[in-house]
């Protein structure tokens, strides 16, 4: 592992673990079993630290989306995901079967999205940061319209907005909030309904 | 206001403002304008300050769900809400429209959600403050689960959860997350589109 990927390991898993008071340059230090003043040669300031820290999160959801490359759905942007255009609407139950997938992936890093939301709070505080959270974000935005454009949504632009907040608020009140990790069953059948109620 | 009021109001800013970082007994005091070691005598522990910051939060926030009070439906609990029991199921429209005033009254207070935020993942860190949470998250839940049992769900239980998931998505991603925040207009059709689809 590259030095500046154990920092931002021991990063997340000390802002998972402790929050954003537990994230110090000394910290960093002596969870990752690096010398004294490893993590303030890499990055100076505690805004470089957060930044890299949220560089390899995004870096390692950045596979969160895999499950949808075997759609049959023209993906926006570089490439990342493949896949043909399809002449039929996308199966809705298939596309709700790799939603769930997805969210599930997410949901089993618990550690990771704990990371993230202290990450996201932070950058209301932080503009830099903010930028940097709001182009992470992109990622798994355009994915979601192009998925209910390809399903035939008459307004993928502000579907593709609803899906991602519902797949955050279905983890926020998971990992964080007052409720419980669903069933597979019923993320599934909650996923499901929420859809035929966007494309019916 | 009571001396108590005026430590919960300052520890909320400061929570929203600087996050768990800013927050010190000493930093509401300060902002409170109060003497030195006035949230000290009131609190005497970091833990005792976030109960009695979030104890506040809930208090403020128990007005949230009044719009619904109109609605005739039994509520559960403590009768805080009250309405009578309806013959015909709830119209889902107005139901829609009343879901759309509650969330957009807890969007009013930007401020507010971003404190309770931050307690939220504290609370993955602290039991006591967890119970707390939770007992308060109740307060939505239960009402949630009665107005998608008056207006016909088949599984009142789980789609009140996943109402309360959505609503909170919708609220995550405007306020911390890469979303913006829905007009009226589109808040109050996805909310019609979500009840579409968990009652049909």
């Amino acid at each position: 592992m590259r030095r500046s990927e154990a920092v931002a390991e021991a990063a997340i898993t000390l802002l998972a673990e402790r929050g954003m008071r537990g994230l110090t340059h000394r910290a960093v230090d002596e969870f990752a079993g690096l010398p004294p003043g490893s993590t303030s040669n890499l990055a100076r300031t505690r805004a470089a630290l957060l930044e890299l820290t949220l560089q390899r999160l995004t870096e390692l959801e950045s596979t969160a989306m895999s499950p949808a490359a075997a759609l049959p759905v023209e993906w926006p942007g570089e490439g990342r995901l493949t896949g043909s255009a399809a002449e039929e609407p996308l199966d809705r139950d298939d596309l709700a079967g790799v939603i769930a997938e997805v969210l599930w992936g997410l949901f089993a890093d618990r550690r990771r999205t704990l990371a993230r939301y202290e990450l996201a709070l932070e950058a209301t505080r932080r503009p830099e940061l903010r930028e940097i959270y709001d182009r992470a974000g992109a990622r798994f935005r355009a994915p979601a319209v192009a998925l209910l454009a390809a399903a035939g949504s008459p307004d993928p632009e502000r579907h593709g907005r609803q899906l991602v907040a519902y797949g955050e608020g279905v983890m926020f009140d998971a990992i964080a909030g007052a409720g419980t990790t669903p069933t597979p069953e019923d993320l599934r059948a909650g996923i499901g309904e929420f859809l035929s109620g966007m494309l019916s």
